[in-house]
This record gives structure tokens, C-alpha cells and sequence, in this order.
């Protein structure tokens, strides 16, 4: 374990990882954090507990590998209020982490924990960028549809038009920097293709996005998460958060289907493969966590259900965000609708 | 075939059949209709143009079955605008039928044509029952989950609180007296169990189902489809509509995976059976039709794409909802919730 100075221009990026959140902490944590050391251009800070990291730590071989360790105490809980818990826990693994972020000792923030917690916790710590209201979360949802892009997945679940165009932009700069989508058309989902079909909502927001410089290809239906009619599905956080359930629901369900319809028909093993695959493809890509749309500073939340591979995946992910210098782009993104609108208005 | 006079008491249940609604209409409905009279203690009556149904009919073994032949003029196409097109053609197929079922000359209606149009002429023709402003589409929507009773499935796009009491009361009543749950649980669809989460159309809802008498067992999520916490889920037609259309577009592209991960595992027709499978317990249990809840008389409306057997399945389950006498039953308990409003009020 390595405890030098970090931050030089040539040196790995720096990822802070909040290692008491998540369901497997600190355990998984720290084996994600080794993981990534030894296999990605990163170093990683490892906030949380000392006593308690360093002994799982020692569990591992860590000779040379670029990871420090960032004493905090306490962790934020699932089911305390994201705010109140921020408040009332400043020297959590959480927002000591967030605040290395803030303070440029860090180049990113990845988290298991609290999804409202971290992002109530970037959103006060870091800010929004510039006219946003709220962050949300975004980024291919399910397996058998990877380059689906979508926003806002369950952070807002009432959301002005306004907010939703938002979403979408950031949408874009993901779509294009992190998945190579060229000019990625958006689709508002609804409940059919037609301009007059939709609620309320969708339909006041077709009128902006139609208005706007995205490349907007109108209202997109259910089953168009995967027919490939739009790059980047907008749709608000309730929808977003009812649609990531059902899918986890869905692929149990379709697993202990396939368990049984094929018992016999497969040797036991390979059966037993496959329904996992099954189960992993009707979720979220559980292996790279959800960046976080709209916080100044690339932020990563992973599933609170990751093992030390989904951290490390996670840890990945927030790499290529630097990297790729998204949250620069979505700044850019956003401040061109401003202006934009404020063109028009 | 018998053209004889029907409507006695001890006679069959006498459904009319849109013969021109659907997409193989007519050869697929009079086929449908055919293996219903076979099969089935009902009368059918055929509303199409006469020439191409009785064309259809003599394709058929007919002798003996109670069929008989309404004429009407042309059909509302699925594209139309419903409420207009229902004026502009009164003597279409959809609008006889309909009346039909008005003037008491059949105990039931099912079409496979348009849904917006089918609801429309029930609604105007027949009425809506007592306090309800809109009917809505209910009932199990998915065959892996097939004792799970979803309302509304995508008719009404925006919803006062109010209406989704009405719809969660007629979903009571069809789980109770369709699939024999005794106290059906009624959960309202959210993005978490925790009584402060949701928009704010749930948690408005939440209140007013709270204080109703209905068996309310709080706010459920997308995975809890498949989980039984509650027998009927409660949402808008907005979250409905996109939740249908996502398992149909998920079913086909999930067939398509198994196909290919399992290609030279299986011999090729038990593969090919067993993807068909798998798309159809993703899709709604097509072989049944959905019942609509909330207008004056048993209307049933059957997918679009089905072929005879599904025809014969929808005409079953008019049959089924005659018997059970499901249009008195959430007459009385919309009634009840009424004056339960009115007393509290």
C-alpha cells in the first residue's frame, strides 16, 4: 500500500471511493479498490473507518498498488434522510469523500451507498451545473438494450419540462462521449408514436424539445427501449424507477422460469450459467454504475449490491468519466440551452 | 348455422363480436367465433359487412353451432380519431355490436379493433357506471404474473386520485370474483414501500386510499408484479400503457437472445417452442382480452393481433364476465365507495 503525495499532472486519476457505503462494506469495498489498483490507470482513495478498512486491507496483497487511506468515521444509512444524515454526519465516509472532490484531491467519487444520500451530498458539496435545478441519473438501464440511454432513472419523480430538456442534454453528451453515438436522437416516452398521444407532461414537453437544438425524434413507446428508434429515452424518475424495478423483478422471475421449463435439458451447471446471464441481462448493468447527471464533478454511484467486481467496475466507470471529461461537456451542453432559451425568450 | 331467435332464459349467453375489429378481421374473428360456438355455452353474433363474413363462414363447419350474422356497414380504422369516427359511422360494426348490447339483444360485446374507439362507444352507448367520470383497462397483463391484477393499463394517461380509487375498487371486484381472491390487497404503484415516497399524484392517492375501505396494503414497486404483495397494483394509464409495451418489446427481443444463446443446445423445434413461450408468458396473456371496467354492460377487448383461438379466448371471457355478473358488482361497490365519500364528506 502506497501513501505518497498524489496529484501530480502525470499521475493516475484519483477516485475517491466511499468504503463504508454499500451492502458488503467495507469487505467489497476494498476488494474492489484493490481490483481496480491493479488493473486500472487509477489510484484510490479508500475513505472510511480506519481500523476497519486497514483490516481488510491486510487481507489482500496490496505491494505497490496506488491506494490510500482516508480515515472518516461513521457511515450514513439507507433509511436516514439524505439531508438531515449529511448534516448531522459531516465526517462520514460519504461526505468526507465528496469533500476531497470539492477540494480537488480527488478527480472523482464513487459510492455504493445511499443513492439519495450521495446525491443530496454532491449536489450541496460539489453544486449543480449551471440552470439545472436537480441531477439526476442516467446511462443504458438494462442488459438487452446496452446503448439505450436513459434519463432521469428514479432520482426526480415530478419533473417540470424544463428539467426534463435537461436531462436529455446531459443525456446526449453521454450517449456521444461515453458511448460514441454520433448526433444521438432523442425520444420522449410515451404512450404511442403519434404527436397527440401522452400526458400532460409529455406533451408540454414535446412542444420544448421540439423548439430546442437537440435531435429530437419525437414520442417513443415502451417497446422502444429496444428497437434502437432513439439513442436517449427521457422519461421523469417515477417512470425511470417503476421501469428499473420491474426489469429486476422481471429477470428473477424469468430465471427461476428458465430453471425450471429446461431442467433436465441442460446439464445443471450449464443451466444454472445461464439463468444468471438471464437474470444480469434483464438489469442494470450491474458491473459499471449510474454516473451522476448534472453535479459539478464526476460522481459514480454503483449498486448497493455490488461485490468487489461491481466496485471495481464502478471505479472504472468514473475513470472514463474524467477521462472523457463528461461533466465539462454537460456544463457546455447545458449552458448552450441557456442561452438558447434565453435567445428566444 | 342457426339463425333462430335468441334471449330466452334458459338460452346461452349471447355475445356480439365486432367481426370487423382486429387485424386478420374477418377470417380470423369468424374463425374465433366458430371454435367459441363449438366449444363454448354461448351464441355468437357475427357484426360485419355480410358478404365477407358469410364468405369467411362457408370456409367453416358450421352446422349446429349458434352463429348468427348482424349486418353493419364498414369499419373504424385503428388511426381514426375514436369519438368522431364512432359519429361519422353509426352503422359500422364496432357501433352495432355496441347496441346491441344496449338494447339487450346480447348479454356481452368483444372486438379486437380499435381500444380507444371500443371504449369510446361503450362509454357513450352504454354509460358509464354511477361517479365514474372515464373506464379504464384492467386485469392480469402479464403471463408470468398471471394472478396479478394491474389498473388501468393504459387508457387514461393523467388521473385524479379520485378515479384511481374508482379503478383500484373494480380491480377488487374482478380479482375477487375472477380469480376467487378473497379481500383482494390493492398496493399503489411508487418508487418505494416507504409511505413519503412517490409523486405526488401517489402520494395524494395514498390518502384517499388510506381512508377508503378498501383492503389497502400501501405503496408497492415495479419488482413487486411478480412478488404477491398486493392482488391488485394501482398506477395511471401513462405508467401502465409504457409497462405493457416494455414487456412486449422485452418478451421479442428475450425470445431472440434465448434463440441464440441456446442455438445447437436444444433441438431446433423445442428451441423454437420454447422462445415462443418465453415471449408470450412476457406479453399480455393474449388468449384472454381485457375486460373493461366501469361502462354500463360486459365489454371485452381483445388484442389486436389475435388469430382464432385468441378470438375464441376474448369471447370466453365475456362469457366468464356475464356469469359472474362483474359490471353489478362494481356497480354496487363504486356505489359504496360513493356514499362512503359522501358520509365522511
Amino acid at each position: 500500500m502506497s501513501t505518497e503525495a498524489t496529484g501530480a499532472a502525470d499521475s493516475p486519476i484519483r477516485v475517491a471511493l466511499d468504503a463504508m457505503g454499500g451492502d458488503y462494506a467495507p469487505a467489497e469495498t476494498v476488494k474492489g479498490a484493490v481490483i481496480a489498483a491493479r488493473t486500472q490507470p487509477v489510484r484510490v482513495l479508500l475513505v472510511g473507518d480506519r481500523d476497519s478498512v486497514e483490516a481488510e486491507l491486510e487481507k489482500q496483497d496490496t505491494t505497490g498498488l496506488a491506494i490510500d487511506v482516508i480515515p472518516s468515521k461513521g457511515k450514513i444509512e439507507e433509511d436516514e434522510h439524505p439531508v438531515q444524515a449529511l448534516r448531522r454526519k459531516p465526517e462520514s465516509s460519504l461526505v468526507v469523500a465528496t469533500r476531497l472532490l470539492k477540494q480537488g484531491n480527488a478527480d472523482a467519487l464513487v459510492s455504493m451507498g445511499s443513492t439519495g444520500a450521495t446525491m443530496a451530498g454532491a449536489s450541496l458539496i460539489l453544486g449543480t451545473l449551471g440552470g439545472l435545478e436537480r441531477p439526476c441519473l442516467g446511462g443504458p438501464f438494462l442488459g438487452l438494450a446496452p446503448r439505450t440511454v436513459v434519463v432521469d432513472m428514479g432520482s426526480n419523480v415530478d419533473c417540470r419540462p424544463s428539467l426534463l430538456l435537461g436531462f436529455a442534454a446531459m443525456g446526449c453528451v453521454f450517449a456521444h462521449r461515453f458511448l460514441g453515438v454520433e448526433n444521438p436522437r432523442v425520444g420522449l416516452l410515451s404512450t404511442g408514436a403519434e404527436e397527440s398521444k401522452g400526458n400532460r407532461q409529455v406533451l408540454e414537453a414535446s412542444e420544448l424539445f421540439k423548439g430546442s437544438e437537440l435531435n429530437f425524434v419525437g414520442h417513443v413507446e415502451g417497446m422502444d427501449f429496444f428497437t434502437g428508434k432513439a439513442d436517449v429515452i427521457v422519461c421523469d424518475g417515477f417512470v425511470g424507477n417503476v421501469l428499473m424495478k420491474f426489469t429486476e423483478g422481471l429477470g428473477a422471475t424469468m430465471a427461476g422460469y428458465l430453471r425450471k421449463s429446461l431442467e433436465g435439458k441442460l446439464p445443471a451447471n450449464e443451466l444454472e450459467e445461464f439463468a444468471s446471464r438471464v437474470w444480469e441481462v434483464n438489469s442494470l448493468p450491474k458491473k459499471m454504475g449510474g454516473p451522476l447527471f448534472g453535479v459539478n464533478g464526476a460522481v459514480v454511484i454503483g449498486h448497493g449490491a455490488s461485490k468487489g467486481d461491481g466496485v471495481a467496475g464502478a471505479i472504472d466507470t468514473a475513470r472514463r468519466c474524467v477521462e472523457l471529461d463528461l461533466v465539462e461537456g454537460m456544463r457546455a451542453e447545458l449552458a448552450a440551452l441557456l442561452s438558447e432559451t434565453i435567445s428566444r425568450g
